[in-house]
């Protein structure tokens, strides 16, 4: 089966669009120990090349440049040389690079960035650098996006800095961010695809990422891996998350919704179903989700989070979305998951609820307030409307509870927003979290922002932030689904 | 005129020879700090590729891999980053480079090497390096190199290493050096010639640079520079050394003694006339040799050598060659040119030969005993060869005496001693200096090499020599000429 998916995730590779940028820079000549910065105007990803020439004088040596690539103009005036090792320093976009010849020069890996800085660390004569150019790539095709039709200003610039942000994600997978990582996620994919339905619309690259999961390789509880790389070759992650898995079926589900091709979903069913059984076989003995020996479970970044609820909830959610599919198509299985989403829920609402607290626990002796739990439960459909929306309000402006902290999970409260059809506090509240960082200058959305804190970094040292993640750019499907 | 020598020089541009090299190197499993030492057996020119693969997990972020070619062991110990620079740095064979995926990976630029160091700068998980392939090249057809039938095994091996010096040297171009400089020079190109016309032989290679000098630019005294660049595009040099421009016209004297290719001496001829125009009108009203204002005169590079009795030795050789040729080719300006070396040869022995002191002056107010002196003048028939024998020995074996420094031109000191028929002199000289090389190791013979001092660098710091240099190959010429 799995060589089948892998052909199939083959058959899919999407066509990589290319665009030239011809930056504008001063070219004078330059001596040892000059430097030059060229702004692209706009974030892009791609090919950088440009061409030395010598000035009056023949250089009689190889000229060695430093070049550094910087998503924003903050990582240019960052010295790499003092980062401090939490994510591995090659992620850094740096080279020194030395040129034999004069003449055309094309540096052979792919960048992210805005802003590029050379300075000449060696050559005995003068040389003068011109002609940048950066070729763009992505399997975006701008011909496809379609115009954003919304009144709102601060909505429409957030929106197509969202647009940005999937399309330089957007290559031969899903990206989780051009500049760093560069892989694919079960979690960003349902993002980036959910986005991507309503922005450029690329099937089969959503198809193509579908079959490298189902192609990927279980670990011993069923569960398929949170990630995969697909390059030079195909190779199975090795991190398991169950929520990330669900979120998987979530994805399958998704594609049918938007296309109806049930000849897609219907190859992948054995993988969705081993998914859906491995969730199963992860009840505990109160019918709770747990997270089984080997796996793990992500929901978000918040140190000490519970998350016993808010993995509940990604179940419910999940069954949720896939009884409705196996209803439309008719499946023999719907009864089944449908009578399993009963009991989940029953457990939900019996076990997780704690009627004095007004609020979901993580289990009897176990309560942390959090976003997060209410949020899933919302989406998992374990809260009546009319409650949720004064729940949600209360569990957000509460200086007790604990908030959401990736915008990956921010994504899923203004998700339960507009479910409970909240779209002016959803409007607010993504003005509110994904406009301040475009009011710091972002041409696209950072992996992880935290409000009055711009420089702070998951991994130690913000120059390993990755500005351009691909789970921050579903203001765009909210916009265009929702808001227009 | 320059479009057609361009255009010659094309057309002979060399078929480039490709022999992969694949060195035997532990492949452990490494991580970040962890080194690998490559020993490919002899030195040699060209690129390096290898595998790169991970060990039991996918490696998730780029490595970072430093690279270093050394073309003895001792570059390799040597701290490149402790390096004082003289000449550019780049010229030092070193590389940071960024790897993104796994699988080979093949360095775009030439390098010249024995050894070649690799260490993990940076890596998040294990690796492996693998599959280790130089591809080196040359214009030198190693199937045509006739074998050295010469019993004297200390010879035989001097003659190896001269072979292999000439052969890393044999590109595009006959280069001076293929780690460092990698220019056309025309006092290099005549000794590579002669070398190359008693081993791989290739023609078509020096017809090409004799072209390409024929295409530069000469200086407002009507020399051409003492050396060209050609890749990517031509470009004549900027220095203009007299007798460099007078060994030109050697250079094409001895292509047609070796060949009798009466054509392409012809096409150079308007070339060859105007370097000895040139130098006619730079002699002085007493007749000896000056160096006209602009220019500048290389002989050797000791400093304080006075040069002028060099120079015109120089002049005398070319002259002798020159008029030898004319003779033979039965051209009409024969006699123009054998009046002017006998003028030029009386100046010498009643201007620079001092009679009381039994030897040759500067002029008659500046003395210096030098080997370069007595040398050339010898080679340029001004001398008595009965005095000259006695002559020689007594400058090589004098503590006052200006001694050679260079192999350039203690390879006109053998091609005197060959001269006067001292070959047992020339062969115990060759195994003195040369043989000295290869007791400390060498594959290949140095540009520069002070016995006693082999650390010793012209540049400042011994990292920037040139291992491989190609005016040290010409003891295979005169093993295989003369000794044969």
């Amino acid at each position: 089966m799995e060589n089948l998916y892998l052909k199939k995730a083959e058959q899919n590779l999407p066509e990589i669009k290319e665009k030239v940028i011809k930056p504008y820079a001063m070219t004078n000549a330059m001596s040892k120990g000059d430097g030059i910065l060229i702004d692209l105007g706009n974030h892009y990803v791609g090919y950088f090349s440009f061409n030395l020439d010598y000035v009056d004088v023949y250089i009689d040596a190889p000229v060695r440049l430093y070049v550094k690539f910087g998503e924003n103009a903050r990582e240019i005036g960052d010295d790499f040389s003092a980062y401090e090792e939490g994510l591995c320093m090659s992620w850094l976009q740096e080279e020194i690079i030395n040129i034999d010849f004069p003449g055309e020069y094309k540096m052979p890996r792919r960048y992210a960035a805005r802003y590029i800085y050379i300075k000449v660390v060696a050559s005995p004569k003068k040389l003068v650098l011109s002609d940048f150019s950066f070729k763009a790539v992505s399997s975006a095709d701008e011909d496809r996006l379609r115009a954003c039709d919304i009144s709102d200003e601060e909505l429409k610039k957030i929106d197509s800095v969202a647009v940005n942000t999937l399309k330089n994600c957007m290559h031969r997978i899903f990206e989780d961010g051009p500049k760093r990582d560069r892989r694919l996620w079960t979690g960003d994919l349902r993002l980036e695809a959910l986005t991507n339905y309503y922005t450029f619309n690329n099937l089969s690259l959503v198809r193509r990422c579908l079959y490298l999961f189902a192609a990927s390789d279980t670990n011993d509880k069923g569960f398929i891996p949170g990630f995969v790389y697909e390059n030079p070759k195909f190779v199975s992650g090795n991190w398991f998350l169950v929520d990330y898995a669900l979120l998987f079926v979530a994805s399958a589900c998704d594609y049918y919704n938007h296309t109806g091709d049930k000849e897609t979903f219907n190859e992948l069913y054995p993988a969705i179903e081993s998914q859906m059984e491995a969730a199963h076989r992860a009840l505990g003995t109160d019918g709770i989700m747990s997270v089984p020996k080997g796996c793990d479970v992500f929901i978000d970044w918040c140190r000490g989070l519970e998350k016993t609820t808010s993995l509940h909830g990604v179940y419910l959610y999940t069954l949720k979305l896939f009884v409705n599919v196996l209803e439309n198509i008719g499946h023999g299985d719907r009864d089944v998951y449908a009578e399993r989403y009963n009991a989940a829920l029953e457990c939900a609402v019996s076990i997780l609820y704690n009627e004095e607290k007004k609020a979901f626990v993580n289990s009897s002796d176990n309560y942390q307030y959090s976003v997060h739990s209410l949020v899933w439960m919302i989406l998992g459909g374990a809260v009546r409307e009319d409650e949720a929306r004064a729940m949600l309000a209360d569990v957000l402006n509460s200086p007790d509870s604990v908030k959401p902290f990736t915008p990956y999970m921010h994504h899923y409260v203004v998700e339960a927003m507009v479910s409970l059809s909240m779209n002016e506090n959803a409007k607010a509240y993504i003005k509110n979290y994904w406009g301040d960082m475009i009011s710091l200058g972002a041409d696209t959305f950072y992996e992880v922002y935290v409000p009055g804190d711009p420089d702070f970094s998951p991994y130690k040292d913000r120059m390993i932030n990755s500005m351009c993640h691909a789970w921050s750019c579903t203001p765009a499907y909210f916009i265009r689904k929702y808001f227009n």
